[in-house]
């Protein structure tokens, strides 16, 4: 397969690049930046030079759509909105990193992104990439809308509860813990070193965009859903996301059970490690990785569940679901190019 | 004021040091370890050079109660509960940093620090030092057990909503997230620094000793309370405590309404600060420092509250409140050797 | 005394107002921005609430000169030039912490600032502010010109040996880190969390500017000197700096004469402490502090010797050294409002 | 080929399993401890579930050699010279990372590491494995002592000068800077995380025994080679290694002519990126990598060639090298296994 990606010089972009360039798979067709057109990518990434040195093209859909075989979207939210529709009138098969089209409903967009909700068919026609739990077989998709990051977490986590309607969603409370890298590669004060390192910071405190995201895939798996509520918290660390979910728990559950269930739940899933009963991960056992691992514990002496669940942000949050779906796509094993071991310590 | 620390050569006692070497009315009397006696503090700590290398002295309470006014327990549980007594029987005046005379209830403290509880009659004397909401007047009183550093944090932030019967306690759930300190300067694989840079952990999951504390004193304040959930996180920085609390909120509740509250509740107390509507703080806004910083907001979506309270675990979550309830208990202002600013960044 | 600040929104102001309001001589008469005139600094720091929350004020020579009794010129090298003599001629007692006065040579300055020079007269009369190697007596100085933060670590550790003969300066060698709070206040991609996390980089390599102030300083001290080797990096934490500096030894040189050496040449000096032989500072036993720390080796299998120095950059690299300065030139001990411990951990 | 790790349990032995499990030529057969017999790689590592879970078994030279092709010794010095010749004896290839088979000299061996050295004839039979300056054709070697890894960034830094004899190697002075990870998988109270954290420490101050090894490869280049000055430092990072390289630079030398030497020196060397003049290298741009970049500078003023590069510890600087070194003995393309990116950010 060959493969192009737009908006390669952000953080997203460069981990597909990281990842696809050893993809038995895949040939890493082209890049495309409209802001850096010309340069390599080494030029913006120096650790690139002798793996990856090609040129930044701009971005043509139609000669994109013709040359490759998949198009990874690695463009911030509102610019997706603006290309992919081109792409897929071309008949390119689009994996979309951003959260253009992952909400279904235009007015949430609007309200949460403050942008211009794409538009309608293509929307319609975007399947939402949560791998381990799509809606469809992908392998005539043309568009897959690339998960949040913060909802993959959230979402591996809650699955087994929320699918097999366990937990009443209402009673749902995430409290979520990312590193700095989820707030990309643009300088900002709040995340200069001197300002974030030895330094806990909430933000967007009830106002992130991956709300009604988590709140749209829950709603799917058990109507009863309601809003959820979902902090969200900044870690003086490059990568990792932390997602400790506290939800009631019903009459006459047990750890053992919930235990049981998850391990059920994911027992075909390479990508979703349960961990054993008492144990509990930190986010750099999936640090590089693929992995999404998830711990349970019930509260007895409060009735609540507590879930904890970490990925990379970057990978399964991110590039790695990205190629991952495009396994799927494509009919080859799901863990193709994917398969490589955390990086740790 | 002459002071004696006893237990100086743990961060605790090292940071009493770095404070009371500072403050107007306090001369430091005496330091006293029963593993380091004979050595000085520069040995323990080389940055103490040139502003404290007294040596150590062994631990002798009649000695002590006699040259000292004041005496600081930095010594850690199940240590203070066997010293303690002895002072208090010498006629000292005590304040101790440890959790041996925070629980009232004999039964709890055994279940969570799986060691012996102290003797009844001091147990019963102490006074819980959460200098902000005294429960009496201290200034004649012999011993105060000093908060914990979570339920300083998560009791400040609770404290205007559960005394004035504002929130259902048993709705509240507490996610908290400390920098490595508070697990304190013996080195172990979690703390070392290659498995906790760049990682974030869950630890002593639903297990942590500082549960029943904190819901003592909210039981204290609101009859009605039963147990909360308390999630603890580790968080790679080195000092700081965040505790992100949910709590239902009641009928008519507005985010004004809240902040007024709060605004209204410590008006009188400089060590906490109130944040404006909207802002939030990180942790390192209290570095080094006394100050609790506390903010609210209201998720009008699921009608839940949530606050956000941050410390330096260290100092108002130890030391700092040690020397603040000092300076209540003798009578001086409780700002005293305690005004200065956060370092930052 | 009452003190004006200019230039009080970055780092250096900011530690000026954290030492500054506790220091018992002084008043805290305004502070001065003229970017962020009105705002308060409660709101560009807001770890600063009730701590200092007084406007920022425009600059107006003429009226600061009147009212404050000392002006700290906390303004960037370009912008001290400018603004300084505006001062001098009002009358006022100016500590600058820029470049813009330290190289008396205005070649040097337009060389390695890529600036223009200040004024003839004015730069004469300023004092190079190494306060323990200061040249006169400032207790009639008007202006003094506090040293960098490199030149303050590297010349402390190379005093001894330069201004006694012992060494050759041309066999200089300075390999200096330091934290990244040097490199101030505005976001970049160099500083940007996720970039300088986890890494070490070398920057303006054989470039930095405070190359030809070191060169002055030693040629002051030793008429020999020629140019130095001045290696630079930047070390993933917020504050500190670190010189090791490799020199050649004389003959019948050894360790315990280089150490007898530097303890009787600090010997009054309450803010270097010369470490015992053998024994080694790291940044964080400096943290927060006006100390800097100081170790020698001898190498015997190269004859060379090595000098390890270290401060916090914003302390005795900014901030505290130019308030020791102010004390000096008040005629009062230059211990105070600066004999705070380090924080550590 | 079937590779067996003997010490798998340190970071060493984890990163071969990281490196191998991808590698497209061989089978992990067995992993060998003394100290966790019987604990399955996950146990000791959680990320590893699911990657590799195998029992770590005990250490029988005879057993090993019978059924892996390569044996990995990823054990500490000291332990190294008990077991190598007995795997040498069963006729085992095999591949050290320790110290212990380093240094020709048994002398300078017990000097340095305070540890008897091994027997003479397998100590002899042992080639130094540098890899792109390998002194013999290893396609048939038993036995490589595989480099330090302050030893290979300063010799992959050094050896175009030393070995073209363009600089007097008695004028070569190399500041060291490593991550922590350097120091190894068990927790000290110089490695606990609040005490390494925010901090940059010097260590082993003029005693590495990384210095030895460092002067006999320099020697081997150049006989006129005498003792080098090697600063070592500790830096709040995981993983990276800078050396900093100074040396005095011989007439009519220019930054082009330097450049020139090195773009040649290396380019068939796939793993050594030498930059372009005027670029330097951050520890992260090798980051999880088997890279070493390498950059020059000429200090026209001092006549000093200033020299920079990085490698990560555990890749290029232990276990990558281990593989590169493997493949070298195979005769496969040194590559295999090895062209991951850097991980970045």
């Amino acid at each position: 397969m060959k493969a192009a990606i737009v908006g390669a010089t952000g953080y997203g972009g460069a981990e597909l690049i990281r990842i696809l360039q050893q993809h038995p798979e895949v040939t890493l067709q082209s890049y495309h930046s409209s802001s850096y057109k010309g340069d390599s990518m080494a030029d913006r990434y120096p650790h690139f030079q002798a793996v990856s040195e090609e040129n930044l093209e701009g971005i043509d859909p139609e000669q994109i759509a013709r040359d490759a075989d998949v198009v990874f979207m690695a463009t911030p939210s509102g610019v997706s909105s603006e290309l992919v529709p081109a792409f897929i009138k071309e008949g390119a098969r689009v994996i979309d990193l951003s959260g253009d089209f992952r909400l279904k409903d235009t007015r949430q967009y609007e309200q949460w992104y403050k942008k211009k909700a794409p538009a309608g068919t293509v929307l319609e026609s975007a399947v939402y990439g949560l791998t381990e739990w799509l809606e469809t077989d992908v392998t005539e998709t043309q568009l897959v809308s690339n998960p949040g990051c913060y909802p993959t977490a959230a979402l591996l986590g809650l699955a087994p509860l929320v699918k097999n309607q366990i937990i009443d969603p209402h009673s749902i409370i995430i409290d979520a813990k990312t590193g700095v890298s989820g707030a990309g590669k643009n300088p900002t004060s709040v995340t200069h070193f001197t300002e974030m390192s030895d330094n806990l910071k909430v933000y967007k405190v009830l106002e992130h965009q991956h709300t009604p995201e988590i709140e749209q895939v829950l709603a799917g798996w058990n109507s009863n859903t309601g809003p959820v509520t979902f902090g969200t918290h900044l870690v003086p660390m490059i990568r990792g996301i932390m997602t400790t979910i506290y939800a009631d728990a019903p009459e006459g559950i047990t750890a053992a059970k919930l235990s049981d269930l998850y391990k059920e739940s994911y027992k075909d899933s390479y990508f979703v490690r349960v961990r054993d009963q008492g144990t509990y991960p930190g986010t750099k056992e999936v640090y590089g990785s693929n992995f999404c691992d998830v711990s349970l514990a019930l509260d007895e002496r409060t009735n609540r569940i507590m879930i904890v669940s970490v990925i990379d942000n970057l990978v399964k949050g991110a590039s790695g679901q990205a190629v991952q779906n495009m396994n799927r796509m494509f009919g080859i094993d799901e863990k193709a190019g994917l398969a490589f071991a955390p990086v740790y310590p």
